[in-house]
């Protein structure tokens, strides 16, 4: 078993070598690293199980369990995954500007790999597959951290993978599993600034909070995501109901799920009853301010309901006079992840669109859909919730760096 | 005086109308700002004189006090820099890419401001000017927290432009100096994430490893720069001499000078002798390893000679067999800020800008162009040595965020 530095030292010699590889090169790897999981897949979900076991023995939710499990189709999934990955244009090398200055001096911005990225994460296994994948199109190292309840799964999912890296005569530390087990790891991870270029904390809040307050290593936020749907006065209730059900209900263990329903008053008026049926026919929870307590049985809304995820079956309910006092209660409560608007309206809609302070605003489609293989990215190594280098779902272009080179003929500076 | 939290409210509060001016409202204040300048300069130079005096006292260095110093050419390249920056394309709002999913739906990624920018910066009053300019034209508040050593120039500077922002009509907070002093404000700085979307430290080594360290705002690394001239085999004298001369002599005080000579041996052996004596005519104090000091007198080279700024008028010195040996070094102790060769041969120059890890990498050019306004910025938030988000020169685009629209007509997730 490697320590957590012999691990990172292992990511941070394999990347100088990762660089250099050729688009065709890799893509033969993600190739033979899709075929490998599929012929491995047995082995992948009996590791599986082992986890499943010890976690249900242990208590964990079934919310929490759907995280966690693996299955055929879910194997196979992530094999389409790498073979996304593979079509996908390689990013290192583009040209992203090219230009002359007066005294001659020619600017090229290149993109370059970003190095080792750390990636600490939660229960879904397939995201040690899709991370892996593209920190090494990109031309990274990387070096995975699941949590203890996944480990024999990601530990079997990495195995498959070095494997397929060593018959293609690739050194197999480009993909790096944290073997230290403990406590402490995480944190010392987090300041591990010789090594590691970018880490990307991706799971719970605490997980995230703890990454913000204690690394040294640039990170990436990703994702809690209290994200809303706001009905407009001018929505269509169909759509309304469509969009509203799918985002609470289609998946309620993922981020990009909604969390709170703001209805503006005079639709509510109309309509606020029969939705609120629809919602409690899927047995969601409401939460609710007074105004929305007339339209369905509810649990009366404190602070909380409107600033965390659920994460389940529940919904906080608020009614407002209009798309201002929407944005405001949006910018106040969410977390820059997804906010979706459902209107006829053109100008509500602009409104909405222009003033939202989020990664991604939908407008008249399901929150859902923030997701780096529905926006066609191949697959995602999250989604980020900050401002700083990428915003939203993240796929290859957002996990690389660049570089200026500046070629002239011995021009100095007067 | 305002409390840093009052001055981060009232930066957060005046983020959100700053983000809506149009192009034609932010560039006609930046134009006033600068007339101001140009109108209010004695007032601004009888500020700086009182810093210079209060430091002089205090025994500042005279390389610190250059940095310090504003003169009426010095002002007038603030005002310049101002009407550089109005004349550079608005980024917010641009259209990055815009695609159509199979399912329909339409995915804008459009730039948007990123809210409020705080910077930590030291001695040079010049900041002050280049930063609230690229930060208001880039549709973002900015607070300002500069040393306590140039507190008078900075708060004469900041008057001016508050003033000339509310002759448009636009509200002076967008521009907000950090009036609170004591130790610990600047920690307090670096945890506003209620208030602060990105913070740039630009100033020493110990003032970035203070960020790194505690920020939980989201930071970008600026510069240190231990910058390395490496002179290949294939290197013509009069060039490389000239473009060493610039690099280390120019200006000392700034990150962009370069701190360590390389010279490949064969080339050193016949030109070493008179490079290092164009050096010592020049007053530079030399730090060599053995090989060097055949060609010269000098400090034998320690390890801190080769890790470290000197940021005056002396120079380490290190002779290897060929490009590989110099990029190994460069990456070894380099800052990922500047690195430049000096070659006639393609293929040596074209391993050192593959290999070399830094922002920019320079091919018979001189360190000091890295720089905004040599990029053809128009000004710069600082020389970013970090890999996430911005690399180099941080202009307009690289103080922006962006976001996913993404327009639907009902679809939900299957």
């Amino acid at each position: 078993m490697k320590t957590l530095l012999e691990s990172a030292a292992a990511a941070k010699a394999a990347s100088a070598a990762v660089a250099q590889l050729t688009t065709e090169q890799k893509n033969a790897a993600l190739l033979a690293m899709a075929g490998a999981l599929e012929a491995q897949c047995a082995g992948v979900l009996a590791a599986n199980r082992a986890d499943m076991e010890r976690e249900r023995a242990k208590g964990m939710s079934e919310d929490m369990l759907d995280r966690l499990m693996l299955n055929e189709k879910r194997v196979a999934d992530m094999a389409l995954g790498l073979r996304q990955v593979a079509e996908l244009p390689d990013p290192v090398g583009e040209v992203l500007a090219d230009w002359t200055r007066p005294n001659g001096l020619r600017i090229k911005k290149v993109r370059v790999p970003m190095g080792v990225i750390g990636i600490i994460y939660e229960a879904r296994p397939n995201v040690t597959v899709d991370a892996a994948s593209l920190a090494f199109k990109a031309g990274s190292a990387i070096l995975l951290r699941g949590s203890a309840s996944a480990y024999e799964s990601n530990a079997a999912l990495v195995e498959v993978m070095r494997g397929a890296l060593e018959g293609c005569g690739i050194t197999p530390d480009a993909v790096c599993l944290v073997e230290e087990r403990g406590h402490d790891v995480v944190d010392k991870l987090l300041t591990l600034r010789e090594y590691v270029d970018l880490i990307v904390p991706r799971g719970s809040a605490r997980l995230i909070n703890n990454a913000v307050e204690k690394a040294t290593v640039p990170i990436l936020q990703t994702g809690t995501g209290n994200c809303h749907v706001y009905i407009d006065g001018s929505a269509d209730y169909a759509m309304a109901e469509a969009i509203t059900i799918n985002a609470k209900t289609q998946r309620t263990s993922v981020c990009n799920c909604a969390e709170t329903l703001i209805m503006q008053a005079d639709w509510a008026e109309k309509h606020g009853e029969a939705l609120l049926k629809a919602l409690a026919d899927k047995n969601v929870e409401l939460h609710g301010d007074e105004a929305a307590a007339k339209y369905a049985e509810m649990i009366p809304a404190t602070e909380s309901d409107w600033a965390d995820e659920y994460l389940r079956l529940a919904m906080a309910v608020k009614i407002v006079p209009g798309v201002e006092a929407a944005v405001e209660h949006i910018n106040r409560y969410g977390t820059k992840h997804t906010e979706c608007i459902v209107a006829e309206s053109a100008e509500a809609a602009g409104y909405f669109l222009n003033n939202v302070d989020a990664a991604v605003v939908d407008w008249n489609a399901s929150t859902r859909f923030t997701d780096g293989f529905e926006f066609g990215f191949g697959a995602e190594l999250g989604i980020s919730t900050q401002k700083l280098h990428a915003r939203g779902p993240m796929g290859l272009e957002e996990i690389t760096s660049y570089k200026y080179l500046v070629i002239g003929s011995g021009q100095v500076r007067p």
